[in-house]
């Protein structure tokens, strides 16, 4: 059992803490009004939207040392929905990194619609959470809670393969704008 | 019923010819020792891995002015298996593009194993191609001839979006080296 804390209380924060608590985990859930509370968990999702995780960090950063931090976020310029805000050769979650030094960051669930966790399905295929990070154990944590939520889960390498998994978040969303794939459909993965 | 190049006899040029003459197509298909012969396909494919692209646009350029010419490369590093050889903010779809500017150039197919293809599925979904492109018509062109293979396609935005189909094509590609998904698996696509 793993002790959770999710920041952030919208539709990605909710079925995470659902996955979670599916799995037999300890959910901690703060939102915006719980800045007083501090965050317990030894593993951190960042669900709030990209544009809201300077703020987090600035407010939490210290609190969130020594932990397993998750990044969620596809940062796309959702004005325009043609780029990400984050530099090319870069990634939200090496950023976050950088800001984090003292903290384990990973990425993942950004390839996942709520939908589709809370659905446990992408189509026909089972939903899988992909991970990337550079700490294998804290890779490991992360994956047996999505496995214990009844989820599938892949180590998809490095930190560096932030950037890839954003891309896929990226263009998945474009889809479903576009609406060639719906919110409940997407990127499925088979073995 | 379309005319289509396909220039390069490796798995990729064979799958792909095989998908369009199952739809009813006219294929040429064209290897390094056919250089005497003209491209006389309407749609011509670069199947041939992203290293030989530039030779092969040396060789014909010229006969590619006014066709539809598909990029299918994935233009990775295959030392590192870490990165791309393309600049961060471009790709091998916008290089190609930018060397034959009287072609109208797609990028499609590299987020698709041969694999998929053959089998018309990955996994339990049906395989889908995922086309980008500046322009419509000549996607269309192409999604017809996907669809009349008896695969499934996808309008997936501008030509800019072959930066995200690459980065998705790498993913895919890093994740069956490393034996998380299998040749005849990877990314499909739920509607």
């Amino acid at each position: 059992m793993t002790n959770l804390s999710i920041l952030g209380t919208g539709n990605m924060g909710q079925v995470i803490a659902s996955v979670a608590a599916k799995g037999g985990h300890n959910v901690q859930q703060l939102g915006v009004d719980d800045l007083g509370a501090p965050v317990t968990g030894d593993v951190v999702v960042l669900a709030v939207p990209y544009p809201a995780v300077a703020d987090v960090i600035a407010q939490r950063g210290e609190q969130l040392a020594g932990r397993v931090v998750v990044d969620i976020t596809n940062p796309l310029d959702f004005e325009t929905f043609d780029s990400l805000v984050v530099p090319a050769d870069s990634s939200a979650a090496a950023e976050i990194a950088a800001a984090l030094p003292q903290s384990r960051v990973l990425k993942a669930f950004n390839t996942t619609f709520a939908g589709t966790l809370a659905a446990g399905n992408v189509g026909s295929l089972p939903t899988t959470v992909l991970i990337a990070g550079d700490d294998a154990d804290a890779k490991a944590t992360l994956a047996a809670i999505v496995t214990s939520g009844g989820l599938k889960a892949i180590d998809a390498g490095s930190l560096k393969r932030a950037r890839e998994l954003e891309a896929v978040g990226f263009l998945q969303l474009t889809l479903a704008a576009n609406e060639k794939v719906s919110w409940t459909g997407g990127f499925g993965v088979a073995a």
